[in-house]
């Protein structure tokens, strides 16, 4: 019988760097948290910044706290893959981190911005999935920007005029996921049926060359 | 607050054509008779075909038992999305079915060789997904071939080489998923997975134009 080129020995899936993306309000700080409760394989970046620690905060858990001496130095380095400047403070994706975790065979979860995804998919070609959180209707997320209590008319605006021009964006994304009110194990769900499907897609880089 | 621009109502995901596909021994329709028992809004088409019915098998459930006059009309008519000759038999997917199906939003699942799916590929080029199904390894693959004491070396042969050949337009394909010995429920989830991710895939598809 010949084999010789018969093999099902073909596929070998690589780790992932995933995105999570969203207008403010939409939740993401909670569908993170539910996402590390599930104990999947995933490496969540803890980012470097600048802001001082809050009551409660640990070094290296949720934050790498930094001085902005040190997070310019970082910066010199090229030992940030992506930073952005929120109100006074700097925020950082430490390259090395997400580099250590992707040898290890580990997923990467970031959550960033618009302009923080597209960055990420330009350093990630081929192993980025660019996740785009959205609330199940405007009303919806109007309303829970308002019970925030902390939005004047002014951030509010701000906050409107960001999500329109991040919606304009949407299509450099990959996954559009709906975090509705009280259905957040959904969304989370939802996001981990993404990050499997996407293992089993194929292409260059699940398929052996 | 001007919000007429806002809307995060841009999401409306539609129904797919889903092609499950792989190799003679797989474990196809082990798959597919796992995948109905999880109940989910799928419509498993109903092939109709000119072999006469076997113990047990129900008309409209198993098969459509037709003629090959009935069947010959049907191609004439363009009554059929799909067909092929089975050794001496001939089966078909009817294409009011699926399209009765898509119309209600419902996934339509298709179980066909790699011929049948590219066909649904070119008539469903935005909504067709194409799932191929691997075995864990070569060993496993020809052990499973083999204990269905129906082969002979020259249907083995044939096997053989028919899988060579279907590897070769995998890259054709949207989804590779391993059906290994004894983890059917595994791949039957996988499978289950992909299809959910594609419905939150940013698309042409998906978003409301």
């Amino acid at each position: 019988m010949s084999q010789e080129s018969l093999t099902f020995d073909i596929f070998e899936p690589q780790p992932l760097v995933i995105v999570i993306s969203g207008p403010s309000g939409v939740g993401k700080d909670a569908v993170l948290k539910s996402l590390k409760q599930r104990q999947l394989p995933f490496h969540f970046v803890v980012t470097a910044t600048t802001r001082p620690p809050r009551p409660g905060e640990i070094e290296g858990v949720d934050y790498f706290f930094v001085s902005h001496e040190e997070f310019e130095e970082m910066i010199q380095k090229d030992a940030l893959i992506e930073y952005a400047q929120v109100y006074n403070d700097l925020k950082g994706v430490p390259r090395s981190q997400v580099e250590q975790a992707l040898a290890s065979g580990k997923d990467v979860i970031l959550r960033l911005d618009v302009q923080g995804a597209a960055k990420v998919r330009s350093l990630f070609p081929n192993s980025s999935v660019l996740i785009f959180l959205i609330p199940a209707n405007d009303e919806e997320w109007l309303l829970r920007l308002q019970q925030r209590n902390t939005e004047t008319p002014e951030t509010l605006q701000l906050r409107l005029d960001t999500a329109r021009s991040e919606l304009k964006r949407l299509k450099e994304f990959d996954y559009i996921v709906i975090n509705a009110q009280n259905r957040l194990e959904e969304a989370v769900s939802t996001i981990i049926e993404c990050i499997h499907a996407e293992h089993h897609r194929v292409n260059d880089r699940n398929l052996k060359q």
